[in-house]
């Protein structure tokens, strides 16, 4: 019956354990690094992402704060300006979302380490960014004549549509990072629970 | 070096991929169902949750617009009423969170069909839920006597903490529903990048 | 003791009233016209706006929704495309925030109509509008010569700091409207009500 | 022709007007000291408030953000547990909001200092909280019964539906306590602008 959940389930959880071979540690490193330094020496740090990277940017600050980082999300009511010093972690599977670039241009004017998070090391976000951190996955949608080149053919259609794979492997890869993080700043899950909301809403 | 990174990535990861034999692939079809009929007769999905799983639920109800359903989100500006025959989909993975499960009972009251994702079946969401989506994970943190008695014992302490493995399994879970409801509605990734919002903020 | 209270408070709430006289009836009838057509022809409407006027827009969105408008705010998760003959509602005081003009055009360029509700009817935003709402206001900052200027003058300093009068009384006239398109759709508190969000969350 | 928005207009803007002799200066004061120690010993002022309440609560904190006041908006991605000693700002007309009252609660047992923007002192908002700032408004609805009573009697229907009139009194209320901050902290309008978002989105 649901042999396309199931098919898509694999492709996707597949997908996001063979990254682990196409990520460039060094510069994951280089990023948890600059992490620490935000923790010791209070920086602040605010993600940027649109849509669902925005989403994922999202769920990976809420991790920063309860390590004890000074995290905020582009957007939201308590939005500091971007000072010297600042890092910001701009999220796009294509690295060309106009508004992801156009912030992380602004921040590295005002003087703030970027981070792009991306597939396209070469991408408008790619090349203005101090550290990239390549994640696998794929652009938004196949241009519409690879599309019907690629019926033609008969090639396969990917299950996961549009940035399935980057959002969902990105958020593996930024949870990874926080695991790091715990052990470099000598955090257990009891110090991250100290710092979850205790008043929670939606 | 980054050793944790790895063994973190790789702990989620095959989290997620063993996910898919523990699955209820009957409960998800009940679930998949619903949505197609959400579709058919535009009845609306009201997505719930609150901190990271709030977050999973966004990347969902995204996801159900793209594929022309329509979805909502608890808390945002624009949420109607809950009516009779409406669908609500709360995550939690302890079943407890206050708040969701007060939506659900509210939910409930109204005449909406309550579907809970939740690593807990028996929880208060759980046992409240018309349709009960399984998913692997933890509890947001073992109580803190476990956690000194397995210290004590030697005990692995687990490198994703809180309730990360429960929320990238349950967004793989749902990138996998919309695949197959892709199918069962005829669509494919063009159909879903013509409903993708095209002035794009965070 | 607070005698600055009493005074900003005086200064905002006689500026919202005097506003009145100055307002351009005729635009504010088009703009009403048009959200009664949104009403009956089922046209969406998208509200743009940032910071404290993105709150403004929000506030009249949830409002139109009462009314049984599709409204949408750029930037929440269920966002749609905007298509031909959506109309987007554009609020910024100064007529220049980038992200809001870009927005604008954008929206034009898909063929919708485009409201602005600004102080400048001469700014970017303004000059590519449909329908300019003006309701007065002030910019966000006094340039800095002008600021020592009028410091070194002994010029009076307004007590309510950079986009506040206009904020406050861009409220108002959208409330306004809310209460003229009421009286045109034939609805009253009752109907609003029941379309008010019945399980509230921040 | 749009003779119903120039009264509904009228009926608001008065209706702001008239409130400053209906306000507690005592009790406004006391809250602006809260605020004035906020900033002086560093202590975090969470907003609550949901609807359009909600929307002047997030204008409110902005501002105090504006100000260097730690501000935070329940509800968002980065708020931190309440802790001793915070202040919780809790907004709600009829003060009977269920999750306004369960989140002042909660802070009440963590040892925060509760501030009710309310327009019943005797609700249970009103009863629970530390400082009871009164804001003139109306109920959400007058029940059903009056409703017909007051239609059978020929009375008028206020034009402003809902929490209206509560909700654009209160925002003047707060930006005139943000005018009265803004003097006691010594700051002017540059001081402010300097704090606002300068990567800005909605």
């Amino acid at each position: 019956m649901s042999e396309t959940f199931k098919a898509a389930f694999l492709e996707i959880a597949n997908f996001i354990l063979y990254s682990l071979n196409k990520l460039d540690l060094n510069s994951i490193g280089k990023f948890t690094d600059l992490l620490v330094s935000a923790y010791k020496e209070e920086r602040a740090v605010l993600v940027v992402g649109m849509g669902r990277s925005g989403l994922v940017a999202r769920g990976f600050a809420m991790r920063l704060r309860h390590l004890g980082i000074h995290s905020y999300v582009l957007g939201e009511t308590i939005t500091p300006p971007v000072d010297k010093d600042d890092i910001v972690v701009a999220i796009s599977g294509s690295g060309t979302t106009q508004i992801v670039v156009a912030a992380a241009e602004a921040a590295k004017k005002m003087g703030a380490v970027v981070v792009a998070i991306t597939t396209y090391p070469d991408s408008p976000l790619g090349k203005l960014a101090d550290i990239v951190v390549f994640v696998p996955g794929r652009t938004k949608v196949a241009v519409m004549d690879d599309y019907f080149a690629r019926q033609i053919l008969g090639l396969h259609e990917p299950l996961s549509p549009l940035g399935t794979l980057f959002e969902d492997t990105a958020m593996v890869v930024l949870d990874a990072v926080v695991a790091d993080l715990m052990r470099r700043l000598g955090k257990n899950e009891h110090d991250l629970a100290k710092r979850h909301a205790n008043i929670e809403v939606p």
